[in-house]
């Protein structure tokens, strides 16, 4: 028996970088976490700790600093494109890197230019996987956290010798959208099409009548890929947040889906995957 | 030496809540994690284990649900309200009893009546402490993260012999402001007094030119107690959320204060109290 | 009406310093995360900006760094009396310094004399306050987790229009302790008397039987006095986490206590103080 | 262009389940946080909304419990294999279930045979993927913090344009542990072969001279393979936690190695593979 050196990588993980435009007494603020991971042929760094193809990670936050200063940030995603571009064209022994960004958004406060307020617990998400194979965009939004109060049922399903739960013809449907989705290349106007991707997610959800999250989830990656073309696969998982109806007649009272108990855990998790049937196999875009 | 029971209090803690209104097709949403701590004579449960005087916090939290059916929920210091004079009138045992409420917003998704989405990461807080001296209301606001990318200067500092920070002529603010400010009577439009205290809270904080976040903290406090006379009391922690200017000098460029690095620990924790000199004790108030 | 500064500080808070000490191929580590928070006349700095009295919490962050050079760090209760004093005795400004400190503990990996392994969840706490009246030391444990799986009931509770709890003869009692103990004086043998109160705690915990968590936390409380002299006042929190019998009826199962669900939220809450009767007062201790 | 579904699978996470064995007055105590993901021909849910293939995430809550009390819980592998085996076998439209478990450890307080103490931070994994082919077991174990305060350098790297980090010829290296195990086959002692590899993770770690952590994870990997023949393939991510030596001459102070500053972020993060070279593919272990 041999023993043998599997897929690795390697790389700095949340830098923390706000960049300040100033156009005179007007500021713009760009808040984001950048990670980076690279890989190539990195045997003898692990096999006898030769360092000599290692770009330390040190040197890969210098470098988000850097570009940061020099290139400015347009968006989330052109500025992951720039890094991978970088460090996969500045080094022989690097293969392939992702940079996975994390934004945060701010809204202004209307007394001056430069002052600003969180906008949300929602986080908008990039990634670049770039390789000599070219580059891959995954564009994405985390903790979009939405309900409806009704509109939603859920029937119909497997009954077994461990099964309790009636079936529902009108419940509250909450979940945390976590969407990620590819686009076809690597060019794009990123911030018009986060824009209309985050109000279409939230407007299927919005207008959809639910018989299951599942279908929910699908009408959502379903109408991202019908009216977005620069567009070719959406990944979404979606937790089902259990607003459970309290039963109230131990005090007299009814409750007709008025009072909820919203739980935390256990919770249900539906994942899912839609995609155009002519879009190019991609795995690494996700790795 | 005898040992003695000192102050105690007990209760259900974070009963999440969830409230729906229907007004025809349009619903409301009241989303609130509710605490409850109960107070009175308890020795005989401490030293003995006599259950006699305990209400259970299981009862605690069926009390919160069937009064958020009995009468609605129509703010959080309302409910918070109820539920203390509640307690208070309803066991002879119950001397005092502190709710503290969370309150999470939602706007809606304007495609149907019942869609919604969570609005952000700040949290709007109230407690209510009612005894048979009455009751007190406090309101507030947690996690309202603010920034002002410049107007703001640190100098004329004392130097000693551990002192290596450099005079800042410009430099980043932010913060997240965590504010609660007490009110004169039990009485009061709570929804639109909070919305002008974090307008205030807000633009203090944007329009203060600051020498030092106490003095901005001091500034936001001083103007809601101007604006707004139902206040009499406001309390404020502020961290410092330092943001480094990047030296890039190894990388031959320049940075003037467009690239920063957002550090997380250790921060700067600024706290303080403003009040009206007529404001009557009340600390039983901040338990 | 005129407006007025209240009670306030400042500070620098979670410095996170390791100090390793070395006896020849033996090496000790000390793991504290020490937040500080000064207080005095702090008027001009609030109403005008006027920095001159206030020392950068940038310096209180450098100072604890060159202290535990100077000094080493013998106890967390030590380090944080060093620190007290020394910033109360440096600036006239300066009237009160409260220096709060978290440890972390480190078990040995058998292997060489300079590796570790973090033993545990649980965090042990100091904190100090020091001013012209002398110096406060108050220890403390927290994230304790601790469970009974019998040895536990609850009857004979108060019965209203709201409850449906039924009485339990036998239950589980878990609950995370968080405890903090006041010393009589700021001298000791900190690391053998926090060792000792522990292991009270822990066995208190276990060998009473409980009608309530109540009575477990005095009972804690007061086995702390009455055994270790230099203690004066203990103040213990402990959420009732609650583990729920799972009713497994609907599969044809009994459940004789033997299958739970570990639940979330809501949970009890019980906080209460043990203290001796000449226990000086001291509520400064405790701000 | 047409859209398609892809991958996809639903289930219950998080249900933390606690499992009481009495042998007499000596009780056992099993912790643990099961989630479960399940997949099949799922298109007529997410396309239509039809319920009739699937097992709603209630459904295998309640299993989980009944399972727990029918066969108890030897192990988190072996209960996890368990409920596995059950959710492929009760429903034809159910190809795949994943289950994956997370263990806490719990100590005795050696007073009574029913009181515990939570034993670390650090967390036990199990995961089973059972599908026709059958089932792949994969043990682990994560947040398991160790540190070497010397033994550790890092040199002879890539210098470019950003590169400012200098040579280190002795620092501390400290990491998370997160590591994952696959096994050869679905039987074995489970709680032995994880208490093996846990030491030897501790000890290879402990005792590999690191001129990378690249290095030191390889060797940990390596080790495991090379004693445990049940196991051929290791998946390791470990975070770099920077300690950075604290410049102490603006104070007058030398610093050789002895005063540390433990920052959060950013951190290195590597991540590796290591697997005996005739370890049969299985990347459906790992989804």
């Amino acid at each position: 028996m041999g023993i043998a050196l599997g897929p690795n990588r390697y790389g700095k993980a949340e830098t923390r970088v706000v960049r300040v435009t100033r156009d005179g007494d007007v500021h713009r603020v760009k808040d984001l976490n950048v990670s980076v991971a690279l890989s190539g042929d990195m045997t003898e760094v692990h096999l006898r700790g030769d360092n000599a193809a290692v770009l330390p990670t040190d040197t890969q936050k210098n470098t988000v600093f850097a570009l940061a200063r020099k290139h400015g940030i347009a968006s989330a995603e052109e500025f992951a494109l720039l890094l991978a571009r970088h460090f996969t064209g500045s080094q022989p022994t690097i293969r392939t890197a992702r940079v996975s960004v994390e934004e945060y958004a701010w809204d202004r406060i209307p007394v001056t230019g430069h002052s600003f307020v969180r906008r949300g617990q929602e986080v908008r998400t990039a990634r670049v996987v770039h390789s000599e194979e070219g580059a891959h965009v995954v564009s994405g939004v985390r903790d979009l956290t939405v309900l409806n109060s009704t509109g939603s049922e859920f029937r119909g399903y497997i009954r077994d010798e461990y099964t309790t739960l009636p079936e529902a013809a009108d419940r509250i449907l909450a979940t945390d959208v976590h969407a990620e989705w590819r686009h076809l290349t690597p060019e794009g106007d990123w911030d018009a099409s986060h824009a209309e991707v985050r109000r279409i997610l939230l407007e299927t959800f919005a207008g959809t009548y639910s018989r299951s999250l599942q279908q929910t989830l699908y009408a959502m990656g379903r109408r991202v890929l019908e009216e977005r073309p620069e567009i070719c696969e959406v990944r979404l998982a979606m937790p089902n947040k259990h607003h459970f109806v309290v039963d109230l007649e131990p005090f007299g009272m009814d409750n007709p889906n008025e009072v909820f108990f919203a739980a935390d855990r256990p919770y249900g998790l539906i994942e899912g995957t839609v995609l155009r049937d002519d879009a190019p196999a991609a795995e690494e875009a996700w790795q």
